[in-house]
């Protein structure tokens, strides 16, 4: 058990699109993630997901939608609900999502992380 | 779905030690608190706790320890795991925790809320 500080673990991260565990608890992880550009359209048939936005500005395009999540705010997304998460300029993510839960969802692309490490 | 802000939450929030849902995933919930003061010894025997400070500084003392937490961190505090929270000045704290967990764990106290209003 120790204090994670979230600043100085997204300075270990120095690319993209790439989760990387910082807890675990009750099944659930807590990833952190560097986003930049438009990533790939997806969905979680059996896991709800969490955007909280530690820096900068993140938009997730819904099937009828777009919401806008900035410095402060998280979005759940639903489990089930396709959803393309883009970013303009580089900003810092928390999720919050079951431990099962793979980047791509239902996908499999470039991008995929089977195993993210922890960090 | 909608968009949480964290801070407009926090600013509808004017007792301590009384948490709120914000909002509910995977079985789990985001709760949140604002604190002050010395909290109850406790323990929650079968939920991992998670402590994110949002405003301020919070410490948790431990059995053999005390860790403090600054703005931008976080702590898990295993299950099983006796903790007491205490905020010299007033903090905001978003909690991730199962939906069953109680604030007080196995203790009942004034400050127990069974049933947690949504925010």
């Amino acid at each position: 058990m120790q204090v994670i500080n979230l600043g100085e673990k997204f300075s270990l991260i120095q690319d993209t699109w790439h989760p990387r565990i910082a807890a675990e608890l009750n099944g659930q992880q807590i990833k952190l993630v560097k986003l930049k550009g438009e990533f790939v359209w997806h969905q979680h048939d059996q896991e709800d997901e969490l955007f909280m936005v530690v820096k900068g500005t993140l938009k997730i395009r819904l099937p009828e939608s777009e919401v806008t999540i900035h410095e402060g705010e998280f979005f759940v997304v639903a489990r089930g609900t396709k959803h393309c998460p883009v970013a303009e300029d580089e900003c810092q993510v928390m999720l919050i999502e079951p431990a099962s839960t793979l980047n791509t969802g239902s996908v499999r692309d470039k991008r995929t992380v089977e195993n993210p490490e922890w960090i």
